[in-house]
């Protein structure tokens, strides 16, 4: 059966199983558990959007790795998989919030800007002559003052979220933010259990430079990028930096 | 002969079996039952249209899960199967809503709008290139004071009924709709039997978060969502709310 | 042999086997035969159409299950097989009416109408990227006040009969055709004919809102669809009326 | 071996197989042989086709079984194999004539009828993307007085013949019209000849209806259809009429 | 690994074997080894183009069986192979000469005539969509005065030949002709040294009727069929004439 | 498996394994291993690309052996792996350098220059009907007196390095340059690093035609080719020159 | 394992295999290895082609046998492999020189119409639809003076040489050279360098008939090809005329 499966997935469309199942769409899913974690927490002060970027070598500029991506003023987007097509559907968001502004001079919304992304990702899902897109993101941005946090899968499916994974050890992570998640919890607080989260069902411990970290203020509605020093500071209240230095990675990971 | 069936679905088009049997539509119903049931009553004072929405995880947006959507003032649609492709055939209706109150300055009758939803499934059935949609829609709507109730299935057939449902357990649902449906209830009555439908054959009782639910009332011709407090009310009158709090759903599934 | 069949069939392409037939033809004749049947009778006096409608559920509209269409006001059509199919066919047929009357200010002869059809069905039996139409049409109406009667099948071949069916069944019914057919029988009596046909080797008896008929007069060259009451009576007076109330058909069944 | 033919087969294009064999062509022609046979006969004084149109059911209108087609004034075309098939191929012979008539002011000759018609067979054999002809056409005609009788076959290759058949019974019926043609026979004779040569082989007897026929008089060059009551003074005077009414065929034939 | 190379076959694509060969064209060869042999004779005074067109039935026309062709006043084409191939390339032979004495005013020179053949084949070689020519051409001619004579063979190679055949029994009869070969010749000894070489490996002899004979003379450079009481003549001088009548040919020849 | 594996390369598309990953972008990763490597360093003052050129036959020209080429006047790239491919690349990158000052009258920044590339190189990853690029290319330049440095991998993801090297013996060779690198070395020092990372696990010396090198000063930024003298200086000091002359290469590499 | 690699030659698209080679191409250098032997010399006074072309059948005129080709008044290439795919890329050489005469008024340089035809070269091994070119070419010239020397080969990669050799018994022939190559021979010396190369490994003495021989002077920077007397006082010369007559060739090979 092995074998029949492999077949199965060496041709170039997306269609279903006889269990209704598109299983390109299924390994795509794979694609993005191979994926490092990145996490998004919505606080009723503004959302955080946090990812993992260890690298595979310390020869690496960290800044390379690119995890989190400013899709607008007031919008930021934090994916886990494949990382050459991450960048495709970040074109696609920024294009699209430039669009927004130019058309109707006022800032996209985050859902609407979810749902331009997942109507194009659905596309790869449908028609011959392309794979689906190998990589989740986590959208997160202020909407007239108000935070909202979306992710897209490869299915092009938008789900709104208060705090979810992608990537690696997502149900760890889920398990994590569920029991530690608050509605009445401060950007603050927020921006702990999102690096919390990261550090879960991992045997390393982060580094600042291992990190990216940024918020989106419910007030400013303003997308920041958290310096390294912010963010160790955040590591070291909440215990999590390394007592020793063994960042290493994967080698030659196929995700990232 | 299960590597045979393995081998007749990952090829790009939908073509007859030997049989007769159009296998890719056939997979595409199984894409349908392994959503969560949407359920459509039509009543002598309009139609119910109601959608179990339980999440995955309580972490995401109840209002997310989009299962209810409005097509335009006088019809609401209900789904089951893959969302993103949902979403596609939504676009379709509201586009084609929009449409014809632009050509003919009125609002779209329900079967007309139903029938341009299914001819539209009916392309993606027979040409190569791309798969079929793998969703059930419930269309339900009001045209000239009349209450319509519609389905339109995989292989772009339309069928009215007078109550139905789509999605997970489809049967045991249907069975429970044709023992408790009567031509003269109310619109209170068929909200009444919406919702029991949806707790036929699961094994959890309803949450008003859980649900969706909306009337087009034959009268005032409106697409209206009940809001949770009255929900509850129902769920309460029938006695269908929860005694614990076990709403968990399956974990990653691909239909949802 | 059957797993060779089975490969043979999920190809995009009709193309001849060693023998020289085209399975996907075949194939779609199996669609066919999987539907319920439908009938015509020629008379004099002018064309008989009834199709058996029976339905899946009680719940469903009788109205809703197409299976007679009124092409022209002097042509109806009626199918079986792919409901989705037969309505893309149905179209055509009707826009290639409207075009003749438009151009050359007269009704479509049913012989051009039918050969307009058969000659579109031909087209997606030889070319790649479809498959062919799983339907079969009965083509009645009346051209300069005579009766024709024509038949439409996958392969689109075009067939003038005196009488015949097509659908489940189709060889039971057409004996039953053979040995009652007369020449010289009246409008009346051809009513009573597809009527007696179509419970030919079913082991139920059908009801009036189970049957669809309609009439094209030969003087008037009007399409007539019969209310059920008429049905009724045609039905006592041949004895046809179900003892019991037993009108369950298949579940769920692929061709209706 | 048997079941790599089937693979084989079962491919959109027509290419070489290693012994230099077009296999798709060599499965039409298989197509060909499943159709009833047609057979055409030259004399000095003109042209005669002939047509085996015996009908699966006494119900089908003798008429309307297609295999004999005027393609001009002067020109008819008897066909053999997949019937659907033979209507296209006629198409474009039709329009090739009267674009001859309106450009060069003159009736078509029939060798350039005929080699227009294998020049677009040959198309199919070559390109992929559809499948070959499945049917073999006998084009008769009279050019400048001189009667004219060739063969298009699905390879698309144009033959000249004195006399011959298509269809089943192929070499059966060449036997009979070798030993039984002769240069010098009239027209008259020609008519015998190729009515015999239908019954060869044939386990049963000719009725005027189950059989067409249509001359090309050398004089006149006009296509002339026989009207039934000379069909049976011909078969009447070669004692081919049929003693009893056992004049059935095959059930669905998939040819014809 | 007999069923290896069937599958190898059946692709719609001419592709590099692992030894570096071309499989779909080296069977294009065998397409033409099937077909009857054509032989082309160099000689100081001209060029002999002759081709045996024995018929497998004596009820074909021998005018109808295309294996000479005329090109141009002074260049024939003989060929073998698949017939309908031919006339493709005929064509575009006929069509260039055409433009070469309408752009320049003056004959196509016979080198530059088998180059455009030649490129236009080797087209089919390379791309996907279809399928090589079956079928080689011997394309013989007059340029300043000076006999040429060239092969064009399904990979669209042009070679030069002093003498040569193609079709069956291609290596027999170019041992003949190499054995009997004299740059010396006249044209006369050249038109006896093509028809002997006709009959090598053959059991049959050969009549008038069953060979095509055309010259080119260097002088006149003009195309010149050669009727058959002339050609009997040459069979008659070198004792080729038949002895008995037993000129049957193979059954339905895919070739020709 | 290991027939299932190679059954599953040879289709025409990039699409993923039921694990995730992509296949044809793994594959091309291994076309980049089978080319001889090639070597990136950044120092505070500027850039070395160096590349091993060593060639298969003392008869190739060195220069012609391409693996160092000038994008711009401020840009080197380095490659490893399908030398026609490489080519491709470059030919893009360089009309996006001119394209970058024609419009905006000033050089291209590196990090823009990458990553148009690697967007570029990502289509061929999504999209059927070409396979991916069988190369990995090292960026080196200087941007607004910075030096910069990345890689371009086949699967289209850009990456920031301070020193890597792609190409056969990649994992020794980043061993080297990790255990030698500093951040404070200067540009001299970074080309002795460079050279002796090429000769790491290599089982033979370096010349200096072996050897291609460059540097982009942070001051000057311009690409300069070391001449062979200045390398053979360096691979003195280093004690890299060959003992004796064994610089055969791999016979027909199919990589370069 | 043979029987895979059968089937993955087979696919019309040139893809990696799991080790990163492209089959295709490789495949496409084994139908050059198939074809006769080329060999260019370049030496300080001019550059030096030679092809082998004997030919299967004495009956095939010499001439004819392309094996050496003038691209411009100033550059020759040389080919092994499938003629009609060389005469094809020779096409392309032969355009793009004129086209840049007419574009700058001065003839092309070497490497610049090398690289012009590898890029070209290089398309049909990336996109599908296609196979990559059965063939490798010397091309060479006199750029400014200055000799060149290159090889094209079926991957579309440019490499400069000394003296190499194209086609059968590569690697015997390019050992010959290795060892007689000197950097200061005469153009006479380059001359003989070639023929005798040609001899190695063969059994067979050659013919002046059997070779072609072309130079490009570095001072008169003129393609001149040398007439057989002058091959044969060179044969005499290093003693390399056969002593027997015993020139067969293989009996229809593939790449010539």
């Amino acid at each position: 059966m092995q074998g029949q499966q492999q077949q199965a997935y060496d041709r170039g469309i997306t269609i279903f199983s006889p269990d209704g199942r598109l299983y390109q769409v299924e390994y795509a899913r794979e694609a993005v558990k191979r994926g490092s974690p990145s996490v998004g927490v919505r606080t009723a002060e503004g959302v955080v959007l946090a990812a993992d970027k260890r690298r595979r070598s310390e020869m690496i500029e960290p800044d390379s790795v690119e995890k989190l991506h400013k899709a607008d003023e007031h919008i930021g987007i934090a994916s886990a998989g494949h990382v050459a097509d991450a960048r495709k559907l970040i074109d696609v968001a920024r294009r699209e919030s430039q669009v927004n502004r130019l058309r109707y001079g006022e800032p996209i919304a985050v859902e609407t800007l979810t749902k331009t992304v997942t109507d194009f990702i659905q596309q790869y899902t449908q028609y011959g002559g392309a794979r689906p897109f190998g990589v989740s993101l986590i959208v997160g941005g202020v909407t007239n003052g108000e935070p909202r946090l979306f992710e897209c899968d490869p299915s092009g499916t938008p789900y709104e979220w208060r705090a979810l994974s992608v990537g690696a050890n997502r149900n760890d992570i889920r398990e994590h933010l569920e029991a530690e998640y608050d509605d009445e919890m401060s950007l603050e607080d927020g921006v702990d259990l999102a690096l919390s989260a990261l550090t879960v069902a991992d045997d390393e411990e982060l580094t600042p430079e291992g990190v990216d970290l940024a918020t989106i203020d419910a007030e400013t509605a303003e997308y920041v990028q958290l310096p390294d020093d912010e963010i160790e500071e955040h590591l070291e209240k909440r215990d999590l930096l390394p007592s020793d230095d063994d960042e290493a990675g994967d080698d030659e990971a196929a995700g990232e």
